[in-house]
C-alpha cells in the first residue's frame, strides 16, 4: 500500500483494492441470481434474498481472505459467508450452477472495466496535453538526439507529436482491450450442467446486466482475453514512460530546456526539482511489464483449470492496471504543467548539427567520401565554420550552418499527428 | 541454429534468418531509391544502379555483420557496401535521405510479414483441425478437469470448441498485428530533412510499393507497434502451447484418452511416444514470451534513437516470430494427426464426477450443508451407488450416477464455437 | 491484501507490509542518529530526542505515503515527520548527511532480513520432510516419468531425494543472500561529504548497530545485491513449486499415488480435493521470478540514483519476499502431511517400463535396431509378455518384467541425497 | 547469426555455437564410454570405437537438428549418428545407459564453462579498467547526479570505484556459477539402471575426466543449478549496462565529460561519435535478463524431464552467455580506451551543488527551514553567491560555494573499493 499510494493515485489505487474486488464479486453473484430467477432457474424470493445480502458492508474482506487460503481462492469463502448472509430463502440458491473462476473471472473484468475506465482517461489527457505541446511549439528548433547525441536538428512540436502518436496508440490499445471484457459463466468445468437447457440464455442475461461481451464459449481455459489485456497495459504504460524518460533527459542540469514545475523536493538538497514524474512512470512501465509477463505465462494452463497459472493472474493484472494508469495519470499531469524552455533548445543547438547537410553539399565538389571526412575533422575543430571557410561559398556556408533551415517535414508531420489526434478522438 | 530447427519449420527459420534480413534491407533500399527517382530528388539512372546493385546473392551477410560491430548495426556496413556495389552513378545517392534505423525498422516490418505469413498459415490450420474435433466429438464424454482433479463431465468436443475459440483469436490477434505493419521513414531524428519538401510525397511511395502502412509521423520513438507485434506472438504461441499441454496431459500414461501417432521415439526405451510437440510449443511460448518482455521494455527509449532499447529489439522479435510460428505449427499437426480414444475417455469417467449433481438432488431432502458432508464421506467410500442407496429413489439414483446424463450446455457451446469460427474466416 | 493473505502466511506477509517498511526506515534513522552521537558528530540529546521519536505507533503509514508522491519515496515525508516528532532538540538532526535512498536501501535489508528468516525456516522444513520422504520411502517401486510417459521404474524416495537435494539448494541459496545483507549509507551521492572525515566510522557504527555488512562503498549505484536476493528467491520458488506440481500430478484423479490431506475443497463438488498448496507455489513463483526480472532491470541506472529503476525494486522485492516464503511454507506444508499410497504406485507400474532393460537383453541375440523394433510393437500388443514369449528363456523374461528389479542406484542416491543434507545443516 | 555477431565477440560466439554444442555432446559421450570400459560395463574396444567416431568433423550439424525434431532434443540423433560412425565394434555400446538429457545437459555445463571463461576473463579486464580509472582520478571532482539532476558533488574516482565494486561482483558471481558446474548423469529417469551397480563409480569417472563437479543425485528435475547460472549471467550483464549507460549520460553532446575514441560513426552525419559499446552493452543486459526468466520458469517441471520447461532451456542458456560476456567484454573495451575530460567536469560543475552545504551553515543562524526556502529561492537567483551575500561571512561563504571543497569521504572510498578490488583478485 505504502508503494503503490506514492505511485498510483486513490482513484484508481481504489479501483482495484480488496474492497474493489469483494464489490466486483458480489455484483457477479447479485446478476447471476437474478438472472437465474428471470429464467425460472431459482425462486424469485431467493434472488431477492440474495441480492439483499450482496452488500459489501457485510463482508470482512481480510478474513474471507484468510479463509481463502484452504480453498485457494477469494470466492469460496464469498460464497459460504453470502450463504449465511441470505438466509433460509436464498442460501440454498447462492452461486447456484457457478463455480469460484465464474465469479473471480467476471470479477476481474468489472474491475479492469473501472480500472480502465480511470486509464482511458488518463490517456485522453496525456493525449490532449501532447497535442497541446505540438501545437505551440509547431516549429520551435531542437536539437534531435540519437544515442543520446546530438544528430540533426528537429523542432520541439515534433516530439511532441510523436509523443501525441504514442499516446492516441496508448489509449486506443486500452479501449480495444475494454471492448473485449467479457463474461466469464461456464460452472465447474464449462458446461453449465447444474443449470440444465438455460444455460446460454442464463449467461446472456448476466452479460447484459453486468454490460460485458457474451463470449462464444466460457473462457476458463482460454486466457487470450487476460493476456490482451495485460499487453495493452503492459503498451500504455510503456508509451508513457517513454515521454516521461524524454522530459527527464531535456531536463537535465546540463540541458535544461524543459523543467517540472511540479519535480519533488529533497530534504537535504534545496535546490533539487527532481524528475518524480518520471521516476514514477518509469517504475509503473517495469511493474506493467513484468505483470504482463505473468499474465502471457498463464495461457499455458492445465485442462479446464489451471493449478498456479491461474491464480497467479489475480495480483498481477490488479498491478498492471494500477501500474498502467499511474504512469499515465503521472505522465499526462506531467505534459500538463510542463514549462518548455525554446530559448535554451535553440541555444544548446551545436553547430555541428548541421555536418549532415554540409556534407549533402560538399559532396557534390568534393565527392561523398572526402566530404565526409572533412567533416568529421572539422566537427573537432573549435570552430566549425571557419574550419570549413572557403570551401562554400561565403554566403551558402552561412545558410547551411543555420540549422533552423534544416527542419525538412518536421512542420508537416506535426500537423499530421494533429490530424490523426483529431480523428482518433 | 541447431535448436531452432528443432522448433520451427525450415520455411519460418529462413522467413527471419540472416538473409532474410539481408533481402529486406535490400528491398527497403531499393523501394526509397525507385520512390526518390520518381519525385524527382535523385537521379533515375543512380536509382537503377542502386536497384541493380540491391541483390542479396552480392552480399556476405557473416562479413556484414562483423562490420556492423562498430556501428552498432547491420544497416550501416549494408549501405557501405551497396554504394560500393552501385558504381560511380549510384554511390552517392544509396540510402539517401535515410537512416540506418529507417532501414532496420522496415525491414523488421517486412521479416514479420514474411513470417507472420506462415504463422497465419498455421493458426488457420490449428482451427480447422480444432473445429474439425470439436465437430467429430460433439456429444464425447469426458471427465472435465480443474486442477488436476475430475471435476464434472464434459465432451472432447466442448474442450475442443475450448481450443478453437484460443486458435481463432491467436489467428486475429496476429492478423491485427499484419495489419498494422508500417513503413519506417524519418531521417536521421524523423524530419526527412534531405528530401526538403519531398518528405512526405516519397515515404507514401515507398509505402506504397512495399506494401506497408503509411504512419501518421515516422515511429523510432514510438514502438508501441514493435510490442504490440510482439504482445500478438507471445499471445499466439501460449494459446497453442495450452492445447498442447491439454494434449500430452491426456496423453499420460494413465490417462491415455489421445494419442500423438507423430509422437518422438526414444533412442533407449522402445515403448516411448513422447509429446514431442508440446514440448516444442511450451518451449517456444516460453521464448515467444520471454521476446515480447524484451519488446515492451524497448517502449521506453532515449529522445529519437534508444542507445540500447532499439538494438534488443531486432534479435528478440525475430525469435518472437519464429517462435510463435513454431508453436503454432507444431500443435496444428498434433491435432491433425490426433488420435482420440473415445472410448478410454468413457471408461476414465469417475462416479464421484457427478456428486455435483447428486449434491443439488440431496440438497432438497437433506439441506446443503449435509447433502455436501454426505457427499464428502461417500467420495471416499468404495463405491459411491452403494454408499447412496437409499438416500434416493433407485431409479433417480441410478439416473443421477450416469455422468453422460450431466453435460448440460457442453453441445451448444460446441455449436457457438464452431458458429463462431466460420464466421471469422 | 486479499490475494496476499491466499498465498502467503500472516507472519510473513507482515514481514513486508508497509508497518514493517516503516519499523525498519525508523530502525535505521535511530541507529543513524545514535552512531552519529557517538562520533560527535551530532549532539548526544539530539540523538535520545529522535531515538525517543522513532516509534512507529506515531506514524499513519498511508498519509505519509500520501505524501511521498511528491519526492517520489516514503523516506522523504517520514523524514519530516520525525522532525517534528522530534521536537526542538532532535529536529535539526534527523537523518544528518543521510540521503532518502540510504534510509530505503537500508531499510530494504532489515525488511529482507526479516522475511529471509521466516522463508529459510520454511526452507527448513521442507528440507526436513522431503527427507523424511526420501528415508521412509527409500526403496518403493514408483514410474519414473519423462515428458508425462512412463519412462523406466525409479523409487519414491529417489524422487524424493531429488526434491531433497533442490530444497537443500534452495535453503542455501536464500543464506547466501541473507549473509549479503548490506548497509547502505553514502549521503547525497555516495560521499557522505556532511560526516566530514567521519563518515566510514559512522556507517561502521550503523552497521554494527543493525548487525549488516559493512559494504567496501555505498552502494547506491550498484545493484548485483539486489539482484542476487531476487534471485535467490525466485529460485527457491521455483524450486518449491517444482515438488509442488511434482505431487499434484500424482494425486491426479487417475494416478492417484499420493494424497493431501489437507486439499481445498470445492464449494460445488463435494468429491473434490484440489492440489491447492499446488496452486499456491506455482503462483508464487511465478510472482517471484517477475519479480526478480524487475530487479535484474534495476541494475542499468542512471548515475548516482536512478529514476525509476530504483522505484521499481521496492514493490517488486517486497513480492519476492513473501511469495518465496508462501511457496517455501506451503510444500514444506504439504509434504509434511502428504498421504503416500505405494500399493497404487506398484500397481500403476506399466510391464513395458521395462522396454529399456529388455532391449538391452534381446541386443544380445537380436542386435539392437531388430531388437527395438521388436519391442516397439511389443509395446502396443495386448501383453507385452505374450508378445516376447519364445524370444528369451521364460526364466529370465519373468525376471525381467519385474520393474521392481530394475532400479538401478536408486537407492545408493537417496542415501547420498541424505547424506548430502546432514552434511548441509 | 547476424545480430549476435554485431553484439558478441567472435570467440565467444563460437563458444555457444552449434559446432561447440556439437563437441561437448562428443566429449560427453567418448567420457563415458572411456569411464564404461574402465569400470568393466562395456568392452575396451568399444570404448575405443567410439572415442574415435566422437569427432566432430563428421557430423553435419544442420542435418542433425532437423533430425531432431522427430525426437525433440539433439542428442537423440547424434547418438543415431554416432552408432553408425562407431562401426559394429562401438554401435552398440554407444551411449549405454545413459538418456538424451545427460548428454544435452552435460554438454550444457561443458559448453558454459568454454563461454564462462572467456565472460570471467572480461570480467577481470573491466574491473581492472575500473580499477584504473578510480586510481588515475581519485579525487577529479564531478558532479554527482541523482535521479539526473546535479546534487552534491563526488569524484570521479568515487564514480568508478562504484562500478569497480560492481564489477568484482559481477566477476564473483560468474566464478560462482562457474564452480558448480555438474555432471548430468542418470540414465532415463535418475537411477543409472543399465550400469547396474557401477553407476556412482562410473559416474565419479565421468565427472573427473570432464572436469565438473560430481553431484549428490542426478538433477534432471532439479534446475536450480541452471537457474543460478542465468541469475549470475543476468546480473553481470546488468552490472556492465550500467557502467556502459552512466559513459554514455557523461558523453552526451551537453555533457561532454567523457568520450569514447571508439564510439560509432553514422554513414550521415560526420559528427556522430555514437555510444555503440553502450548500446551493445544494454541490448545485452535485456537479453541476459529475459533468458534468465526462462531459466527461472524452467524450475517448474514435470516429474523426471519435463516437457517443454527443459527444452527451453538450450536455446536460453546459449543466449545468457553470449549476452553477458558480450556485455562484459564491451564496456571493458569501453572503459580501457575511455578519454576523461577533468576539466569538462570541473567547468559543469553548477554552483548550486553546494546547497546542501550551505543549508547546514545558514541552519545556525536562520534555523533548517527558513535555510532550505531561502536555498530554493537562491537556486533560481542569476547568481547563488549574490543571492546570498551578507548571509555569511564572505570569506566563509567563498569556502562554501567552492563544490571541490565538499567532497566527503569520496578519497576514502576509492581507496576502500581498491583494497577490495586487490583482496579479490
Amino acid at each position: 500500500v505504502t508503494f503503490r499510494a506514492i505511485f498510483v493515485p486513490d482513484e484508481l489505487a481504489e479501483a482495484v483494492d480488496d474492497r474493489a474486488w469483494l464489490e466486483a464479486m458480489l455484483d457477479v453473484e447479485r446478476a447471476l441470481a437474478n438472472a437465474e430467477a428471470l429464467a425460472g432457474v431459482i425462486p424469485a424470493d431467493a434472488a431477492a434474498a440474495i441480492a439483499a445480502a450482496c452488500d459489501a458492508d457485510r463482508y470482512d474482506v481480510h478474513a474471507l481472505a484468510v479463509q481463502g487460503r484452504a480453498a485457494g481462492n477469494p470466492a469460496e469463502p464469498l460464497v459460504r459467508a453470502l450463504r449465511r448472509e441470505a438466509g433460509p430463502d436464498g442460501a440454498d440458491w447462492v452461486h447456484w450452477g457457478a463455480t469460484s473462476q465464474d465469479v473471480v473471472d467476471t470479477a476481474a473484468m468489472l474491475v479492469s472495466r473501472r480500472a480502465l475506465a480511470s486509464a482511458i482517461d488518463a490517456g485522453e489527457r496525456l493525449a490532449a496535453a501532447a497535442a497541446a505541446l505540438a501545437r505551440r511549439h509547431r516549429d520551435a528548433p531542437i536539437a534531435g538526439r540519437t544515442l543520446l547525441q546530438q544528430a540533426v536538428p528537429t523542432t520541439f512540436g515534433a516530439k511532441a507529436a510523436g509523443w501525441l502518436v504514442a499516446a492516441v496508440e496508448a489509449r486506443r490499445t486500452l479501449l480495444d482491450a475494454n471492448g473485449r471484457l467479457a463474461l466469464q459463466l461456464g460452472g465447474a468445468v464449462g458446461t453449465l450442467a447444474p443449470l440444465g437447457e438455460q444455460g446460454p440464455a442464463v449467461a446472456e442475461q448476466v452479460a447484459a446486466t453486468l454490460g460485458l461481451e457474451l463470449p462464444p464459449v466460457p473462457w476458463h481455459g482460454d486466457r487470450t482475453r487476460v493476456a490482451a489485456l495485460g499487453a495493452a497495459l503492459a503498451t500504455a504504460a510503456g508509451a508513457a514512460a517513454k515521454i516521461a524518460l524524454d522530459v527527464a533527459l531535456l531536463q537535465q542540469s546540463e540541458v535544461g530546456e524543459v523543467r517540472d514545475p511540479g519535480g519533488g523536493g529533497s530534504s537535504t538538497m534545496p535546490q533539487k526539482q527532481n524528475p518524480v514524474a518520471t521516476a514514477v512512470a518509469v517504475a509503473c512501465a517495469r511493474e506493467a511489464a513484468a505483470s504482463a509477463g505473468i499474465l502471457f505465462a498463464g495461457l499455458v494452463g492445465e485442462h479446464e483449470r489451471a493449478a498456479g497459472a491461474w491464480h497467479a493472474e489475480w495480483d498481477a493484472l490488479s498491478r498492471a492496471l494500477a501500474a498502467a494508469g499511474g504512469a499515465l495519470d503521472a505522465v499526462a499531469a506531467l505534459l500538463e504543467r510542463l514549462e518548455v524552455d525554446t530559448g535554451r533548445m535553440r541555444a544548446n543547438l551545436q553547430p555541428q548539427l548541421v555536418s549532415e547537410r554540409l556534407a549533402f553539399a560538399l559532396t557534390r565538389t568534393l565527392g561523398r567520401e572526402q566530404a565526409h571526412a572533412l567533416l568529421q575533422e572539422a566537427a573537432r575543430a573549435p570552430s566549425l565554420a571557419d574550419a570549413l571557410r572557403g570551401r562554400l561559398p561565403e554566403e551558402e556556408l552561412a545558410e547551411l550552418l543555420d540549422p533552423t533551415g534544416y527542419l525538412g517535414s518536421a512542420g508537416a508531420f506535426v500537423d499530421r499527428a494533429l490530424a490523426f489526434y483529431e480523428e482518433a478522438t
